[in-house]
């Protein structure tokens, strides 16, 4: 297991954002007790962008979210509880997703149609929804602008740390905080893992210029990490933007939007770094970087294949620095290649020129914590990159004996 | 592990095949002196159809293979190491595939370029040329009708049991063989393996009936098992046929065309179902069936994501009969569908109608050595088939070490 980030520099203090409530609580749905059931909260009405899993089964929060960001691009809450997915769940599933918002608003004293709703867990099975209805009065008591760790506690699956990120940034001459809460976990490349991202701002966006911003965010980010088709049926980053700052709201044209939208992507690439970290059974993060291949498609066809194959993966986890894998991945991944053109680097060390084993490759090269793994394809000036981890055994106990 | 299907009652006698000649030795390429040189020679001039990888990066015995079958589509002998894929080798490669041929040829007082070569095991290391032009000499002396088995010995790398077919059918009354050796190992799906596998015949085909057969036969077997994307740099078929049986040549348009096809594919199937059972560390074999999905490409589509996906192959180990990792993995396959309209059936128990949950599933559901996924779209009248394997911690322990 890698160390976990919260042993790393990211976290130092409670997390604040002003006018947002947070609350994570165990409602029953896990039979550990485990905390399973977050709310966050905005003191006013919040604008939200979203994106969800390009899965076309989509779970029954997924439908209700899509439709209510559609409508309104407003929000005041989202509930969301692990242990159970509500995905398949047919219209049971979505009748429980809108009871839920429901009884969170009356709760809440807020309209149903500004609550959002998000389930990780468990495919196929109904929602418990007894246990959660009798839990959410709880969890709006236990709002408080100091939780963000116990809301990023109670999205958690298999994962085995929270994942929080907290950036802030001057907005003329004011101080704006954007913090995210995610939950990743399965083996983010090649294959489906629900994905939960949550970032909040008191920074006023206006609602254009925060679904662009997101969308820009999530190109650099999550993209890179989990792949559109391969996406779960539950998979949400939620943008809420509920302007306490008292700027004047950003737009697409501001001096301000760049800022905003690097701040969110960078917020938005730790959230994916620890997503990736901590991938089932990991050992070692990955980045995969192609380089100078002829169009930008082919850089993302070669970069995800490597990223994606399992015999680079258990590499990897080998610590077997086997170049001849990484050039398989290559020839397979449908990108335009000559085969002669091509070099390749692991951490800097080049094991691969002109297409043939550049010479002896050292044994220790895949024995680190992080790996980047360059491919030069040698014939244009495009390039893609991709974060992964390792396969490992444990990557199979988990998931031989978890109810996905 | 599963049962070696030698324990079945596929293989009795040894198999002799009129014409062909083979042998199986230890040149020293493997470490470990086990079999790594194999020979299938044909006392005449053979007609020869192959069938190689899509990758675009291919190994030099590939190269070589692909330009003879193209000039004269004839063959004499075929020449085949394990423990090194003489790919991503460069010039030199080349040099050294081109040079077994010719020392075989010599051996064999043949021409040089009815010889073929074949390579699979370790990419990127150039071939210990001189243990294996030491070797051939031998390799020849040790030809026999009898050593079959002793040739699809030699070609193993990681597979546990040599996998051999054989078919025999009357044509205008004389009976003909068809039998093949293969190898394969590695996860076949959704990842590459060296896949080699060679089928000789007595039976007198056509030269274009004969390519015409073994694509026929490829559609139907190896490449519902491999996908041509993920193809790895050596996957090679070769079928000969040496016309010993001496019956009318068969064409396209023979009345005993479509007999031979048949066997062709029944042999192929065959192999490709010994290749899905000693996939690295297999515990099941998994035949995924769609039907009733709008397209063919649906179909496909839908079956290569359920017989890929790593978290319903960990839930096959587990004997964890998930089917939301079914469900996600239509999903996010890319086919057209309607999420109601899906039902889905293990080994004939319906799991999933109308999109969820049909009933309590039993446990023991996928508690069998062979498992059948039928999944019924329910919207069109298109189906297609994959053969797979689970997924096991073994798989990661031997791709970790291993070197390919």
């Amino acid at each position: 297991m890698l160390p976990s980030p919260d042993e790393k520099p990211f976290m130092k203090h409670s997390v604040i954002v002003p006018g947002f409530k947070f609350s994570g609580i165990s409602s029953g749905i896990k039979k550990t007790k485990k905390k399973d059931l977050a709310l966050i909260y905005s003191e006013n009405t919040a604008a939200i962008a979203g994106i969800f899993t390009a899965n076309k089964i989509k779970a029954a929060p997924v439908k209700l979210d899509i439709t209510r960001i559609r409508r309104s691009g407003k929000a005041r809450a989202v509930i969301i509880n692990s242990g159970n997915a509500n995905a398949c769940t047919g219209r049971r599933g979505i009748k429980d997703a809108h009871d839920i918002a429901q009884i969170t608003a009356r709760e809440l004293r807020s309209a149903p149609h500004l609550v959002y709703v998000a389930s990780t867990g468990l495919i196929g099975r109904p929602l418990p929804l007894i246990k959660i209805k009798k839990a959410i009065p709880e969890s709006v008591r236990k709002l408080s602008s100091r939780s963000i760790r116990h809301a990023a506690s109670a999205i958690m699956t298999t994962d085995t740390f929270t994942k929080i990120d907290v950036k802030k940034i001057l907005i003329s001459g004011k101080t704006g905080t954007i913090a995210g809460i995610a939950k990743g976990a399965g083996m983010m490349c090649p294959h489906l893992a629900t994905m939960l991202c949550f970032i909040v701002t008191d920074i006023a966006v206006e609602r254009r210029a925060l679904n662009a911003a997101l969308r820009e965010a999530a190109e650099k980010s999550f993209n890179s990490l989990t792949i559109d088709n391969d996406m779960s049926t539950n998979d949400t980053v939620l943008l809420l933007s509920n302007g306490f700052l008292k700027n004047k709201p950003i737009t697409k044209n501001s001096f301000f939007y760049k800022k905003f939208e690097n701040a969110l992507a960078e917020v938005s690439y730790n959230l994916s770094k620890m997503i990736a970290m901590d991938a089932e059974g990991a050992t070692k993060l990955v980045k995969v970087r192609v380089r100078r291949a002829k169009t930008t498609s082919d850089a993302e066809k070669a970069s995800r294949a490597i990223a994606s194959s399992l015999l680079v993966k258990t590499a990897l986890y080998g610590e077997n620095p086997n170049w001849g894998r990484i050039m398989a991945a290559i020839g397979y991944s449908g990108a335009h290649i000559q085969e002669d053109k091509i070099a390749i680097y692991i951490n800097n060390f080049k094991v691969v020129n002109k297409g043939t084993g550049a010479r002896k490759t050292p044994k220790h090269l895949f024995q680190k914590n992080e790996i980047v793994i360059t491919a030069d394809l040698g014939i244009g000036e495009k390039e893609a990159d991709m974060l992964t981890c390792d396969l490992s055994e444990k990557y199979v106990k988990i998931n031989a004996g978890y109810m996905t």
